[in-house]
């Protein structure tokens, strides 16, 4: 699913292009525009974090009165635009209203992203002059690598996928960049992404789609600290495939709708570029997938999960290829949720091959340590735990900690 | 009020004996008896985590049925009698046993505190001779030196605290040990506390003035991993000072109440102890004391701050000197709490001394780096966060984060 970055393209109907406009002290690629060729609907994810920057309160405010006629997506890197009051505010709009004249489209059309430094203001001279040179350059299909580029602060890389589902035996695509670290780095914890899809889809009807993808894909990777000020999740749909997404209901035992479909594979998008989140972070040597099942509801499988990835002593337990299983279950014991100790079934690796279990009933099992730590060091790690209370399950990935993320982040000033 | 450990003493009527039973692999004491002229009320605050080692749950049991006839507590370090199931419990009640037989008392008088490995069931020949030895010492006031080692785990020195307060005109000696690290290692990660006084006062009423102090100490101690599967924390009254503590009920504008006196005098020390189990973990260098005030009440001013304080990218950015209070604004925006971004002001520093404002109305203020930075330095390190909601506080205690814990707890095998 995921295309080699070089070869990477949004969906039909969009394109894009990137400059750099020295926000980014290395002078690298800053500036990022997604382009649609008419107007498209859009949805919008954002953080619920309390302290909001000033592009995430605009994008909110956008989506509400034009989410049937957006246009384009600015992203910004090297600046969060965040804690910067009601200049931060002004300057978000005048990012919109710069983009739409470039694009010949209204302000209202324009969404706007931004990461970076937190209680900087924007400089708005070179913002304006980037978003000149952004948006009068032929953007194009081709220019989508050097926008998912343009969008990193700390990733060691840029990340991209892409796929093409059969919807009612026609073609639609679902392409879409992310930025984002398994660790979070000063002042740049921001998680950012924007997806596009060729297929014909009303906002409201998107913005389901897309909360059902976000629950079970960004909503699933832990990252130390929580949500940014500035974490975002945008799709776009063009409807140039000519494929109607409309609300029919699910019907059991039928094959899935047509929507069903839809965030089924809008779902696959999300969960590949979460991935690659969760495992891209300094000193990260290894994805961790925790898998909770046996529970009573999804949520209570979710509480679970996330506790143990949250968890710094199991995560540097895995950094050590150390089968901890008593860290697992103290993490499930203290998550909140109402589990049952005596219930707790605990293996590790993946479900469809090479298996160790390690507790059952709540109680340790006498098994192979060499095999169990061997589990422990390959990439994924996989971390089965069983509730015994019923059948809901949920999924969610971190990855392992380590010295240079301590290193990276205490800033050391000698 | 925190005694050098060499002279400090439980409160009168209790006296102290520990030996080494072998559980410690180091061959150093594991084994604590404190022990009570007479019967005792007694009350406990245990772990929440819902998977519980076999000695809370016994010592929930014990509490439940003779509150009024506490008579010793022993603690075993090197096992924490975890997710042992059946054979656990069996052992629990065998170790109130012996220490019954030794102490010429009976089985429901005796409370049983494990600390240490979690998921192997104890040595009862080991713990056997323990109990004989420690119960046949003459277990005396100036044994509480060596229980309060004895009860260790990967704690780096014995805590303790001791204080005497006036009630009535008269002296109430409030005196107790702890141990747990603000720093978790590798499956020992609890906190167990007991404290002894010489007041007088039913256990329903010593509950209530554990759980009062309990809310404002040990649960304002943020631990990476929140509550293990052993924590505990005990008050024995012996009634030796002849001091009545009764259920009087404050009234706003009179002297406090005893109870009321009571109270903060015993809160004081759990505060000491609880400090000291924050400051203490592997490559922490400073105590950090993180105050949220102008809350709409207590619960919200302490969540805020307990979630700054397991925030690891502040607890590194402490680490490192650097007064990043863009981190702080984010941990309070994700704590849950409904708060208002326009309203925060952050100051570092000791509210009596020095201190910065970096944070007004939720935007930065021009501040001076270097004073910044040095207050950062200092041990402890003075967090003051102001919500404007409210007039409600809270306080939480925490350390830095260094590479040395993450080296702790990878527990690399090669």
């Amino acid at each position: 699913m995921n295309d080699s970055i070089s070869t990477f393209t949004l969906a039909p109907g969009f394109r894009a292009a990137a400059t750099a406009c020295g926000l980014k002290p290395s002078g690298n690629l800053d500036l990022a525009l997604i382009a649609a060729e008419g107007p498209c609907s859009a949805a919008g994810v954002f953080t619920t974090n309390r302290v909001k920057a000033a592009p995430v309160i605009y994008d909110q405010q956008i989506l509400a009165k034009n989410a049937s006629g957006i246009r384009a997506v600015i992203t910004n890197a090297g600046n969060a635009n965040a804690c910067t009051g009601p200049r931060g505010m002004a300057d978000a709009r005048r990012m919109a209203e710069l983009a739409a004249y470039g694009l010949r489209c209204q302000p209202d059309d324009v969404l706007v992203l931004s990461t970076g430094v937190i209680g900087r203001h924007l400089d708005m001279d070179k913002v304006a002059q980037g978003l000149a040179a952004v948006t009068s350059t032929a953007a194009a299909q081709h220019g989508a690598p050097i926008a998912a580029r343009a969008i990193m602060t700390t990733d060691t890389r840029p990340k991209v996928a892409r796929a093409v589902a059969q919807i009612g035996g026609q073609p639609v695509t679902i392409a879409g960049m992310c930025k984002g670290s398994g660790m979070i780095h000063p002042n740049m914890a921001t998680m950012l992404a924007i997806v596009t899809t060729d297929a014909a889809v009303a906002p409201e009807l998107l913005q389901a789609a897309l909360r059902q993808a976000a629950g079970r894909s960004f909503n699933c990777v832990s990252v130390d600290g929580d949500m940014s000020t500035n974490d975002t999740l945008l799709l776009l749909a063009s409807g140039a495939s000519g494929v109607e997404i409309s609300a029919e209901g699910a019907r059991d035992a039928q094959p899935a709708t047509a929507f069903e479909q839809f965030v089924e594979a809008l779902t696959g998008v999300c969960v590949d570029l979460a991935k690659q989140v969760a495992r891209d972070g300094e000193g990260a040597t290894r994805l961790i997938e925790i898998r909770v099942g046996g529970a009573a509801d999804e949520a209570q499988a979710h509480q679970v999960a996330d506790s143990i990835a949250r968890s710094p002593l199991f995560k540097c337990a895995v950094h050590g290829g150390d089968p901890n299983w008593g860290r697992v279950l103290c993490a499930a014991g203290y998550s909140g949720a109402e589990i049952d100790a005596e219930r707790l079934s605990l293996s590790f690796g993946h479900p469809g091959g090479a298996q160790v279990a390690v507790v059952a009933a709540g109680l340790p099992l006498a098994y192979a340590e060499p095999a169990a730590a061997a589990l422990l060091r390959e990439d994924p790690v996989y971390v089965n735990l069983d509730l015994g209370l019923g059948a809901a399950a949920a999924t969610v990935w971190t990855c392992d900690f380590s010295k240079e993320y301590v290193e990276i982040n205490a800033h050391y000033t000698t």
